[in-house]
């Protein structure tokens, strides 16, 4: 790959400047935090429970209520099998000391969130990839031949719901036979949940974790749910490898409650979380139908893009020739708008060298428009000729 | 070493019962952790700023503030060589992450806070040993002889206030000697300060850090200073070290700013943490001196205790034949106390079992004279004849 990471760098914290209108990160709306309601039940737990500043245990209240946030997915679980973790990345990192030896293989996407990269970097594993198809995700027939030719991944990692980057959510079929193919070979898989809960059409696909419980090790964050600053996630694995996830936890930050599980119990006790998350079903669906119509409109038809069901991300491919990263560099500096360009998410593979990932949650519907309209006038002065 | 860990894990979880009067863990007094000043400050932090709740870079506010605070142990950096962590506890494991190759070699203080032998325990390392003299903190002599005779450790763990688990704080001599040899020797020394704060006497010898900048990285933490569940730690480093820290972390937890870490910089903000401390030392110097003067007391003479001037603990040692787990046992069983046994803290090696750690800040006085009475009680009855 020929792309200078430190150039992009630079060009990614240009667009973080004022003014610039940024589709690069993917950040859930700050407007839509319910922080009065945060705000009173971190003033309660403060003044009502004397233990709420304390080491201790990590908080089981919370584990009873994510047992039942799990049920409205789907998935029937129990308090042993959920373990408290500082935000989702933590249960990556967690989970590949676990299971991850030095050297060892995983099996990627193709086309993946970069920190299930950096969470396996200090095993230096042997990374086995598939492609996804844009409409049904995953290449399952890619993973099972994979498989059935003696790769023996310590795991396999999938976002099975608003895919990030590529904004796909797994169709039901291949839900099944991924479940199968893991239960089939004994190989655990690491079904990354962020996004689940965000979607904007009829009630989706059960997770994996629905359709198997030995094999699909889920990871669920209260990031994009309530807000990024709590730090507070979930595993939900067989209740043997939850056990030995402590003692790993307590070398790395000593898996004691934080203020944020705390909080985040008590708002969940206070019944608040079902309407915030219809609320915010309904914002993000209009975020989405407003970039969809927007880039429609403005943007050249020779780029493709697709329609997200789930998540905070569309994921668009530029013709033949294109360069993602130059265009980034154009955008942000003669129009002041950002989107992520495909290299962030491909690793060292030379694919997303003409793609972008367009995050449609942070900015609302007005900026949203402008943006892309912004971003229509750098691609049609650009692209190359067709 | 013949102590069976699974007997002593299920002697501690007796040791938590109501009614047990515990000195064995290391617990701040949840009753002194300012929970209406949080509430306030947590209400405030919410209620006020937009991107509290948000990724975002580590906080600079905190930084800024944790400077000046480092002033008030003689120690004098910059914000580029502080970086923000979930507790001490994972600074530790990053700084090993960062330091320690797999087999590398690391230098501890024969008895030492289980916590580091965690935090470096994926990587497998030869552990090196020095002894701890009682008056004057660790064998510097032989901390000379070991790198003069060779050994290259990635790094030497070392407590210089307050020492968890023996209570000393190391002589004003001892600490520039292993200032410099860190410096002749170019050996980073991770100085775990979580107890600095803390003291009773007179301003306190300055920190290792405060006489090299290059080869002390200094661990601080507000977990026994304010409160544990806000998990916040720091640590203070080389510029250049701080910032490959920052990609270890994302790859961890993302290394987004905390709630608790907004919470505590307001707290800062209002100015109310030096009056704070003052009522801490008061408080905790009044339970240090209610613990030896019950001691003298209760106990039989030929248990031998030290006077720490800084911290949470006493290291006791018991005469010749005695076995403080057999001790603990009947304690916890028959007179309702408990203590941390010195096979916690020693790994492998057999001088820990006539040893005793009383952690002197967690209970109220009055509890604290009761609970060293039942000790004495025990002692009288189970220690071998002279």
């Amino acid at each position: 790959m020929n792309v200078d990471m430190n150039s992009l760098r630079e060009i990614m914290g240009l667009a973080s400047r004022p003014g610039v209108l940024s589709f690069a990160i993917g950040l859930p709306a700050a407007e839509l935090f319910p922080r009065e309601e945060l705000a009173g039940a971190a003033a309660r737990v403060l003044r009502t429970e004397a233990s709420s500043l304390q080491y201790g245990l990590p908080y089981q209240p919370l584990k009873t209520q994510i047992v039942e946030m799990m049920a409205w997915r789907g998935v029937r679980c129990t308090e042993e099998q959920i373990f408290l973790t500082s935000g989702a990345q933590q249960g990556m990192d967690l989970l590949s000391r676990l299971l991850l030896p030095p050297g060892g293989q995983v099996l990627f996407e193709q086309a993946i969130y970069d920190g299930i990269r950096l969470a396996t970097r200090a095993q230096q594993p042997e990374i086995l990839t598939v492609a996804t198809d844009p409409a049904t995700g995953m290449d399952v027939d890619a993973v099972e031949a994979l498989l059935a030719g003696g790769a023996r991944p310590a795991f396999l990692y999938a976002i099975t719901d608003g895919h990030n980057p590529l904004g796909v959510s797994l169709s039901l079929e291949k839900r099944h036979r991924l479940a199968a193919l893991a239960r089939r070979h004994q190989i655990p898989v690491l079904e990354d949940d962020a996004y689940g809960f965000l979607y904007y059409g009829e009630t989706p696909a059960p997770p994996l974790r629905a359709l198997d419980e030995d094999w699909i090790f889920y990871l669920g964050s209260f990031s994009k749910i309530l807000a990024p600053a709590l730090r507070a996630g979930w595993v939900v694995v067989p209740a043997p490898v939850a056990a030995r996830l402590s003692p790993l936890k307590h070398g790395v930050d000593l898996d004691t409650p934080s203020l944020g599980h705390r909080v985040i119990s008590a708002y969940l006790a206070a019944g608040l979380l079902p309407a915030h998350l219809a609320m915010l079903r309904d914002e993000y669906r209009r975020r989405r139908d407003t970039m969809l119509a927007a880039l429609r409109e403005h943007v050249p038809p020779e780029v493709r893009w697709n329609h997200p069901t789930s998540g905070m991300f569309i994921w668009a491919e530029l013709p033949p020739g294109a360069d993602a990263v130059d265009l980034l560099r154009t955008a942000v500096e003669t129009e002041g708008v950002a989107f992520s360009p495909g290299v962030i998410f491909y690793g060292d593979d030379p694919r997303g060298a003409r793609c972008m990932r367009l995050c449609f949650t942070n900015l609302p519907p007005e900026r949203i428009e402008e943006g892309i309209r912004r971003l229509g006038r750098v691609l049609r002065a650009g692209l190359p000729a067709l």
